[in-house]
């Protein structure tokens, strides 16, 4: 059993890494930090968990946590950099959630997210927790930064097409969705059901802080620098994302549809849909899966990929596991053969 | 008082017309009409007009509409076109809110609509219903083809960038959703609260048929023909579109802050937000205002409009009493200066 | 016109009070205020009152207040009871929608809201505002107590029953359920979408705040003590309350059908539906009617009566207009003849 | 492994069993029928199952079903009747999740749902599958017939209390409420988003089809007849039922906490709560999980249980799961030891 460790429990990342690793075969859940409910049971902030998680939260232990054979950090930005060098240093492993490894130019981190960065010296040798892009990294790897829940789901649409360079890399557009639960479990008047149930809207339309992360994997998959727009709205629903995305062919003879399945024929948690679907988020609620629709209006060389991931499962925690089973060699579905919710 | 007769009022647009009107200080209901309703108090269907509307619906009878003044037709497409000429050679003006009356090409209007047209004769001599472009037309008109409730929020949404010729006509982006209550009151699996709750998906990526209205409006705006990539979605709300608009400016130094507050200065219902906003469907709901806000991401040349608009009121039955309002020449706003209903 | 001051205007009654007035023939708001806010135009909290509503939030001024003819209080419990003496004193008529001047006990306030009542020598004046069993006293109130949500809900359920004296009054109980508006507009974590959507539980079920409220109005309308077993329930919605009650008839020969039908024929906002009904929430959305339908399940001796109300509108802020149009001898329904916003 | 055959397996029970039967250690599915559907895979109606259930539905045959181990039934009730017989009779043992075998009394039955019974000679046979009362019975079952959904909720609720006689069994209420999946995957227009979205209402308050059924457990449980009150709600929610049930002590002194606690310290799946909580239907969403609160409200004779489900598992395929574990002897959680997902 891999001994884990899990900082900063309390919010929906970490609810969703309690949810699927009580039925992973091989994990062991050894300690759960948290300062502001320490000593609570655990099964008191998340009742779902009552019967399946007995464990209480605790204040962070760098030494307990150095004994876990894996740390996951599901804490806000900027928290990781403080603690990931002594449990790395104590041998452990670590997953991180959050955005602090994900982002090589650190200058540019630091312009997103307005502080000096803790700990630049590990920025390098943090491995892009993205599978189908960077499985052989990441099996090897002592620090994998998650990627971010948006972009899984532009860099997974996108891939494809950035892998064969038939579209245009100047003019991509990334029209996205997410429910609710994207935001976490903090108290806000925003974010309350009489405020954002049956509404919708866009956020950030100028500018959000997963663009620079989601414009360097499509340069790292496409081989050279990529300029796209990206608006990301908020759903009145509690799970899933959906990426509508926009790109011009540069050669219209491309079957993309056979492009899509052939890609990913091999990928266990990506699932091309035939000719003409619409994936629904539901169909992804709870579960690992990615799944993807490719449509070319009217036939014209304007490619329309529709994306839905659970931005909880996918989108974080789930992917979060699939990256542990690639570092520890298990079985890259053990845990997460999981079917969505639905209805 | 105007005297109006209302056809087919058993679907959400004719409901949406009997509350509206029922708070018009001008009108008149006269006679609403359904066969399969016959008899039934419209407070049946709909309780909430319980006390406020004492008509039941009768069977369709010329004689009977042909003495309105007005006469809305709230039907599915294709039935008002085999009644609307008798009506109006009776001397009752027509306002027709389904899509027999908004596609000049007739051909074009017969391979998207699988059916021979029934009033070919009278399309040349509808008037697109509009008000911010058309209205000059509209005052004088006696048959107004109400636009459908996309084609609204996204010619909106485009007018001022077609009108000065700053944007790319030939990659326009439509990236839009709207509310359960777009796809009318019938039963279907695909709609029921279990299968559309807590999800979203896009729909019709290939194709639909808003689209040729749409591309119709925007070269009568534009002067020229221009090209969209229309992609709807369907949102887990009840009323409300949201409409992410994506264009290329060819003229950088365009200010279209100013452009759009220029443009909508003295119109009732479109309202432009300040720089930097984003408008949620809700401040809608219920209201004949559209709401529209213009960023450019990053400063560079893409322009992204977001439109809001309630489908069944500003999209529908708020658009088609605006409308009467300047056939009857009565005050723009009469009836329709409602607020949106938030929270 | 009547001159009308709104203290504390941020929250949902208040909101609920600026669209409704907005439409209201006789009303001319004069000042709203909110110490938070200062200087913030109402549109920017509240968007759908954009073109709508012009004012800004300002401090709270007695002598502009005073110079009302009326003024609302839709502030947390504990504030109006500071203000009020001095804004009577200058000779404005006040309606509080607070729990402030409900309870006409003393003591039993002090112990459900835990402090001292600071205005208790108003409390014996203040009239509670149920128009349908105090009409005559709100006529010539200066101070009008405007009834809670779930109490309105409860007692129009309840009143003929015990008008006539022929149900239990030692058993009764109200399984009551709201909407989130009725929680404010303070960020919490509770009423977060992602917490309270898709889900539904009771809260409160061993004493709620309201229980002595209804408990007093219950007794007036009986004039005699009874007992009831209050459950509240919070609903995955953002507008509306549903209370099912179940009484005990000790008169088994009485038609309870005819009895509601005959007490509430004259009543402009309560609708009792036909024999067999079941009142939906979004009937009475956005307005101040209550609809209720009464049912004898086997025909045996327990009636269950089912009340539905918006709580934002006739369990707050439509009520209290309502009592105004009486204080003022204006129409009992001016500015208040809206249908319930259905779809 | 145990093979299974599932006959009807286009409704929502049916798609419930195959995501549960999916991740069952000791099942393995053989064929799935269903007449309309005949040779389309089930991933098709029910994308979350692509790669994880392969097979398509076939019209149902006696000779394949026969030589399942197991055949759950999740048709509508009628249909059970019918091919039960011969299932049995080739040895097959046969749980039914519809209403066909769960009322001894064939004419009450028959009243309440308006046809002849077709194989009354079985309903003696059939053993009532709630485990929690039933369990050695079910042991050694050939024929279960399960629960519905409200008939669990309030006799788990009950068991308790009515146990050991502690309450008046002449005036027991459960005011009930469900999502809108219990209505199964029909088109109808009362349950469009657009129609039971943002609203509540109770139905079927003269009289609801389950109250024989649970009319009949009760007095099982007790020993003696027993008078129920039951009314139904529908919630705007996909899936949960909760119930909210009211008795009166007739012992007062019994402390119902520790009595329920006793009662269930051995179940597996149903959760007392510690006094003074309120279970949420989120906490069991796709979980066999029911949890209790048990309240006296201000220390009086009345107790108020609540109770949560999920109608869809423990309210129906869970459930049925349950009794397949008990049937063959496997561990009772085998295949249900999933957390409800939340948020």
């Amino acid at each position: 059993m891999i001994k884990i460790g899990i900082v900063g429990g309390t919010g929906y990342t970490g609810a969703e890494l309690l949810r699927l690793l009580s039925g992973h075969p091989n994990a062991e859940l050894v300690t759960i930090t948290s300062r502001s409910e320490k000593g609570v049971p655990v099964a008191q902030l998340y009742p779902n968990l009552r019967g399946i998680v007995d464990l209480s939260f605790s204040e962070p232990n760098i030494a307990v946590l150095g004994q876990c054979d894996l740390v996951f950090f599901a804490t806000p930005h900027g928290v990781a950099q403080g603690t990931v060098p002594a449990i790395l240093a104590a041998g452990a492993k670590v997953i991180d959630l959050s955005a602090d490894f994900r982002i090589r130019d650190i200058a540019l981190w630091e312009k997103w997210y307005g502080q000096a960065h803790g700990a630049p010296q590990l920025v390098a040798e943090a491995v892009y927790g993205l599978p189908e892009f960077n499985r052989r990294a990441i099996v090897s790897a002592n620090l994998v930064a998650c990627p971010g829940c948006y972009p899984t789901s532009i860099q997974l649409g996108l891939l494809p097409l950035l892998e064969v360079g038939c579209v245009d890399v100047n003019d991509l557009i990334a029209n996205s969705a997410s429910g609710v639960s994207g935001a976490g479990r903090q108290a806000s008047v925003a974010n309350l059901l009489s405020e954002a149930s049956d509404s919708f809207k866009a956020y950030s339309a100028s500018g959000h802080r997963h663009l620079p992360e989601i414009e360097q994997g499509l340069a790292d998959i496409s081989g050279t620098d990529v300029s796209l727009t990206f608006v990301p709205h908020l759903l009145p629903i509690n799970r899933g994302i959906h990426s509508t995305i926009y790109a011009n062919l540069i050669d219209p003879a491309v079957d993309v549809q056979a492009l899509f399945e052939r890609r990913y024929a091999d990928e266990p948690f990506v699932d091309v849909l035939p000719v003409g679907s619409h994936p629904e988020t539901r169909t992804v609620r709870g579960s690992n899966f990615c799944r993807i629709a490719v449509h070319r209006p009217a036939g014209g060389n304007k490619v329309v990929v529709l994306v839905v991931e659970d931005n909880l499962t996918k989108g974080a925690s789930g992917q979060a596991i699939q990256c542990m089973n690639l570092m520890f060699k298990l079985p890259e579905m053990a845990g997460l053969n999981l079917p969505g919710l639905m209805p």
